[in-house]
């Protein structure tokens, strides 16, 4: 750790100090403010070069304009701090970008952000910086994915108590439960495939959602000539689709805000995916339980006053995540609700809100991938857990071979007596009346009341419903 | 309206009088505490005849069973009370039906329930009201979609201001608008559709998720023997989702809430896209805007103190609904978090959010189905509109022309200059310099500046990308 | 429980089926729609008595209105279905109260609503509503409070693990925890205190917050005659205030929801309270752990399926309530950004939320009651889980000792070191060679390791700071 | 706008451009990592001084701690990276300090961070980052009540619609609708006030909230001799708080959050207040209405499309801002709910969510001044839009009139019908019939009814109620 004096421009370092679950995870950088100013500007490019294709802007512009759409060219803070001016950066962002190609070509100049508006820049940009970050989240699902599959295989007929309501239940194994965390994780990314596939549009409603401004430019710049309106829209709308990589929407967006809202509850139900594992890490990890550990490196979960520690700390970050995104998500959701064509202020509650998301879940992803690959399991510690009751974990079973027997109110009525007793059930006298002991001692071991974890896991695994 | 005293049961009365979005509506009724209570009655009496199929249950204790399970027969009140013993209404319904079923057929009443657990049964109840609610609301979207499409295809082509930072930006036209709305609704009810069709499963788990309750008893119930506990949970399974109209779950999800999640999404995400259309009608409702006005039956939007009020009372009505589902949506995402095979409050506290996001839901869809079929639409008022700004409304296209004249800046210039002198365009001195009269006259018609609003029109409608 | 078969009106009972947190709790019948009609009857009963104090309304007239206005002479159904047409209940109610009023005094029916507004009748009704609640809150959190206090007092001494991070920290002690629930507690009360105190006024703007209507009946009606607007203001204000209990706004508050924004925020604050009492009583009552145990009554607790379990429903009802009123209050906060001098929809959004969050934290108040005043504490049990760390517990003190001797990084190196053996620091050979054996056993003994428990706990119950 | 290429660290750097709220703004700077950062090394320098005031750490130590206690002499990347290790930045914070310390006082390294834990740092670091933030906030609050105060009183008597449910109602004054969000301001304010007067305390509970740490070292170091731990405890509180600043809690707050929570709701309801005077001043500066107008300065508000726009850039970032923090602030008052004596998540969730609230709210209050300071208010359209109506505006006054002459229900019955013959009420018929042609004209003048509004003025700004 160095001791180097820094400058002023210090203030504006997010370096992650609040936010460890990301602090240096790959989604960080790909949702930067650089991050996200060079995908604007890679919007502007490939706006030009769709344009270009249909022969309404020269090639040369085209060109000029992608060679001169990098971050390296501009003072993010100055656009920043312009974007107050205007309430968003796009409008100083197109003067910078201007500016530069203007320096080697003074004619593309003119052609910079021909016919567009702020939003269909700034949207456009924001659902590149949104694929960007879900690829890298999809590719630590991935990841969490095979490392819970293979809890899942190795440990099928791990018996381990299962609960409910803070208690123990009946036995469970761990591979269900490992299966069942896993199941969530496909679930979450089965939404980020979704929205990957078809659900991130390029934006291209120029100034009102109209596209005046692209056809009158086009009309004035235009050869070839185009017949009507809507085959330049549909050839414009999928050029820049082709040029981004991005989807074709069926209407502007401008204030349509379904791609937002799907990327709110995609992402918010990842971080719930993810934190259901978390805190059933934490709940098996407690000092009393013991049945799992996180993976320790040294000095992983060290605490600043008690040197025994080993805190918890993947499922921690985790769960911090997903304490977070669910609230966010729901102010994204709320941005549904814009007037106009485009709202003042719902458009712009949604830049840091979306943003946030992003990075809590691919923080949280990227940190799931060390705690699903270490996690240590232990079984004997499990086994051992299965018997503090006393046999109780497994009434339900004893309940269900005396209700034919006896009826089930007084079946029901004999175990809660025993129960309540204290004794260990496979001691009870109570229950000694009703079976031989051999009998009692049979029913009363919980590693043989599994019931269907393990064809529930083999299912889960082949992936069939 | 009636002067009759009412009894003490009076406090139990939810009249909707808080929620007039919902009162009256036909999802009050699917989402009651009594149909909700049915709901669960049908999962036992559905549960009981899947069982019987497999031939683990006697064909006459299901017939039994399903034929008590009506909520005549319980006491609701008394069931919901009895829900803070146990922290859920089931164990108490089970003991109700129980002693129905005894009433007529004893040996029945010892296969009420067999081998499950509260949370099947509540759960699966949940699917069936959510389903039976997503039914209703999207026959209410289709009639809002139809209304709209109408609206679209009537208006294509009739201009109206383009409002974007509360100004006005460029022309657009109504059905442009009209066409949006529907848009969002068909996004809406792709999202619920795609939830009826294999997003709402049965819950089938047992005490812990391991079924172990219903093998047990299939053991000892059972003929015909089952070779191996998978085979049996693949057909019981598959024969209680049969019996109930809902989807195969790929494992018990106690505790892995995708569907909850699932339905809090697309609620959120339908009440947010029927908001928008509210705040648009709202903000063309203005008075100083009046160009919709809300369908007014004699009565409709009266106000206590001031005669001449016609308030918009149902876009008042759906956005109150807006405002509240999203934060209600986003507890229920947080409820993914869930701890353990069962949570201990997690669970708990799905229930009444989810009843009133559908609630919320239902009445504004159907409350929009009015406002959609019935809003007045004043072109005149819109066309008139259009020439508040003195031309400045078309500022965009007369740039565009001066660009390749003068160059973008000096073209830019020049028109923030002849817009800020407060004259109308058409009569600007500094633009006259630039064009003969005829054409500044053309130019400055925003009747001919609607862009691409009638293909896009045309390509909503179709509905193809 | 009876199967008395029930009629067509079942569809309005709201039983609690949903909510068992609040399923029959006092405050359900306070905010219930019958309660809501009540307070806004007696809103325009107390309006027309301050009226009349102030000579602008005849007293018989005020006295007949008074007389008619109660519930059992309104159709709570038909005034709900009703306020759909103006999007408040109030409209219906006007009508219907003059009705009634004019059976026996048609000239006192002029005079019903004189000068008013709906949103004046429907606010001012609210906030009788949230005093009633609020009241029946203290009351239960004033038991809460004192359950607390004792078993804090009792065990102000008695040694148990302190947990952070899920494992075990340094010892604390159960009355140091239980005090700590208390001041949350007491936190929470002081908010509704203040609230009450004078956080709650009376609404009076009439139409758009000048209170003309009520100035030109004033004028028109009036004996005697007042000066100027500023006093009949000020007298209106406070006769209004007296006649309903509330207190007197600085301004007419239609469109400046400070007082719901604060409730919203107190009610939040007293779920949370109590939801950290509820998830530290599960924490403790798991099975490994088992530390206390919730009272348990017969029955208390069942499961449908398992004879044996004992579950902690108290603490779940809780945290049920603690997960849901934080995103509903979210939403009332949400209400502040209200336009005009009314909001259309942002107002309405207001009702049902907040009913819900008082409804909410009356029924956690009520449960924790139960709760408090009946936890089983096992001290045996604490003590002996002390113990499950081998001495880990008190690594701090051992380090803390060694630190003047060896430095601290090697003292802290040494413990970590000792730590990971797995050896009870008390038997560790690393310890061993910087300690006498009986300095060693007595550093280790976790229960002389309180640090400032006991006087925390003594200044918490004095109240001192 | 320079064109520097920039190295590789911009990934973390935050220029504010998805929150242009707040880019430049002093709260920025004031909520930095690196300003957070400073803030915790205030409280290790702060706890020293402290504790060497008690004499139980040397002053010399206390001193050269102090001098090290900066964050030139740290890597904050350094330690975000390896918070995620630990789940928190003040474990590698310590070391860092340790290490610059033991540079020039070898023996004071020995007692950073003496029988301290990382949650004692951390928080009074964060109540020393909230009380500075909300400093300037307060600040920028009084400027802005200030330029409200002024607004109010030029426009007591300047009339102008009052608007409900998006329609005239009834006349009110500009000067009232300024008093109005100035009041909402001041109870912003006092809310931000009531926490710095003693809601923002020091955090001093050592590894699980019973100070046992410090008392231990205190013992091991400790002259002069102190009776028992709770006179250490009481002189070490104070002692560390008056070193900071801060207030004095009760008890340890690790897993008792009420600061947070306090900070929540106020920090959302100083968002929510700022932001209903933005939507009122969207709603007075739409292109219909234009009754107000931002203040403009070349360039502000400038469109990328559209040279004639003058957005209302100042008020959508507000709105911006205001739709954010209240579901931010949902996820802090959630965190009331931590488990055990230090949560494993819900403290960690909380850190980035208050900064964010912090920041917003500090932009928004910035942004607010220049607001309100600027504000163009236009009277004489004001004055016309009174007109749009026909005299409808004063509905109200007429049915008033009338009432004593035909009874309320005939009285309402001939206005409504009036109305809805869209003729000027001055020029009805109907009415026409009931009034003298001067008494008509005099009644519809709409300037004669301004009902209270300028005692309700002169009232807030007096600040009595």
């Amino acid at each position: 750790m160095t001791v180097e004096p820094r400058g002023g421009d210090d203030v504006l370092t997010d370096a992650g100090l609040l936010s460890p679950v990301r602090a240096g995870t790959p989604v960080e950088a790909a949702v930067s403010d650089l991050a996200w100013l060079q995908a604007m500007l890679d919007a502007e490019s490939a706006l030009a070069r769709a344009q270009a294709r249909l022969g309404t802007l020269p090639k040369s512009a085209a060109t000029a304009i992608a060679a001169a759409a990098y971050t390296d060219r501009m003072d993010l803070r100055a656009l920043a701090l312009a974007a107050r001016e205007t309430a968003n950066p796009v409008v100083g962002l197109v003067q910078a970008l201007t500016r530069v190609v203007a320096e080697h070509d003074p004619a593309a100049a003119e052609y910079v952000h021909r016919g567009s508006t702020s939003q269909d820049v700034f949207d456009t940009g924001m659902m590149l910086v949104s694929a960007r970050a879900l690829r890298i989240v999809r590719a630590d699902l991935a990841r969490v994915e095979r490392a819970l599959a293979a809890l899942a295989a190795e440990h099928r007929d791990t018996p381990m108590p299962g609960r409910t309501l803070a208690l123990h239940a009946v036995p469970t194994t761990f591979g269900l439960k490992a299966a069942g965390w896993r199941q969530l994780v496909r679930d979450a990314d089965a939404r980020l495939a979704a929205l990957l596939e078809d659900g991130l549009p390029v934006s291209l409603g120029g100034a009102a959602g109209t596209l005046a401004g692209y056809l009158e430019y086009a009309r004035l710049d235009g050869a070839p000539p185009h017949g009507d309106p809507g085959e330049y829209l549909d050839e414009l709308v999928a050029a820049f689709a082709e040029e981004t990589g991005l989807a074709r929407p069926v209407l502007p967006w401008h204030a349509l805000r379904t791609p937002v809202a799907d990327l709110a509850a995609a992402l918010a139900f990842t971080a719930g995916a993810l934190g259901k594992m978390a805190v059933d890490v934490q709940s098996l990890a407690r000092t009393e339980v013991a049945e799992v550990a996180e993976p320790g490196p040294a000095g992983r979960g060290a605490s600043s006053a008690m040197p025994h520690k080993r805190n918890p700390v993947l499922s921690t970050l985790i769960r911090s995540a997903a304490l977070q995104v669910p609230v966010l998500a729901a102010g994204l959701t709320q941005c549904l609700v814009a007037e106009d064509e485009r709202s003042a202020g719902v458009w712009h509650a949604e830049w840091q809100l979306l943003r946030e998301c992003l990075r809590l879940v691919g923080g949280a992803a990227h940190t799931a991938v060390e705690l699903a690959e270490g996690l240590d399991v232990h079984p004997a510690r499990m086994r051992a857990n299965l018997d503090l009751t006393g046999s109780q974990i497994v009434s339900e079973r004893l309940a269900a071979v005396l209700t034919p027997r006896l009826g089930k109110p007084a079946a029901r009525r004999l175990l809660t007596e025993a129960a309540a007793s204290g004794r260990d059930l496979s001691l009870s006298p109570e229950l000694a009346a009703h079976f031989t002991p051999a009998e009692l001692t049979a029913l009363c071991d919980p590693t043989t009341y599994p019931g269907a974890a393990a064809p529930l896991v083999n299912r889960a695994l082949d992936g069939a419903p």
